[in-house]
């Protein structure tokens, strides 16, 4: 079981986690078989157990652009399920047959509600998270203005 | 005082925005003052009170890339102080003369560790803020490679 490892789920108490199993669900995922679609309303977490899941963006009809390969069991994706009444800012397909947990947001908003200690360590191991992912696509993003000053002066 | 206008502190009691008023220090600020810059240890979290402040990256020696011009009172600004020992990703340069509240991150993460339910909040708004960043940042992302699609393409 991967589910403990999920970083989103760091310094979380042996009971905190087991409250977070009790409404997590096991589900088989197929090769080729979407999670979520960017644009939908986030309504489920999830977990990688095995299997791995591409996290892409539609630049347009023809031409996917990667955000991620998720293979570390443990893995979390969906994160905008996190965030209260957001959308999904990727699609998630799986690359390879295997098991996912699916968290549903409805249930965790009630347990966080009811455990703000809990609450206060999942939102801010999340934090941390986009925090990480925001300084990265900037530095993508200063990358190409790099290439373009080169180009240009 | 625009400190209980800042996007972090949304849905606080006004007891716990009494705790917060406690531990912010009211500074001044003079035009072209740096008051971070990018990489040094986030320790300070900031809201304006009145004034401007420009957050900037260099993507080298001569060339600066803006990433916001703040000019709202009660903007916030320096969340990576938020963030348990992360630096700071971009620099902040105070745009013109004016005033802000100065929160210290060890006051904050002790108010915190004392009120879990002030915590959730405050992490669950940061998560939101750099959620909203992320897919800005990932938006813009999209849009050079989209433009580097129809060049070659």
């Amino acid at each position: 079981m991967h589910l403990a490892s999920c970083n989103l789920f760091q310094g979380i108490s042996d009971l905190q986690l087991t409250r977070l199993l009790g409404i997590a669900v096991e589900v088989r995922m197929a090769k080729d078989q979407w999670l979520f679609q960017e644009g939908q309303e986030a309504n489920h977490f999830f977990v990688l157990e095995n299997g791995s899941v591409e996290l892409i963006t539609l630049v347009n009809d023809k031409f996917e652009l990667p955000v991620a390969l998720l293979k570390t069991p443990g893995s979390g994706f969906g994160m905008a399920a996190l965030i209260h009444a957001a959308d999904y800012n990727v699609s998630a397909r799986c690359a390879e047959n295997g098991v996912l947990f699916r968290i549903d947001r409805s249930k965790l908003e009630k347990l966080i509600g009811e455990d703000h200690e809990l609450g206060c360590r999942l939102m801010a191991n999340l934090a941390r998270h986009l925090f990480i992912r925001l300084r990265d696509a900037r530095r993508e993003l200063k990358a190409h203005f790099k290439s373009l000053f080169l180009l240009t002066h």
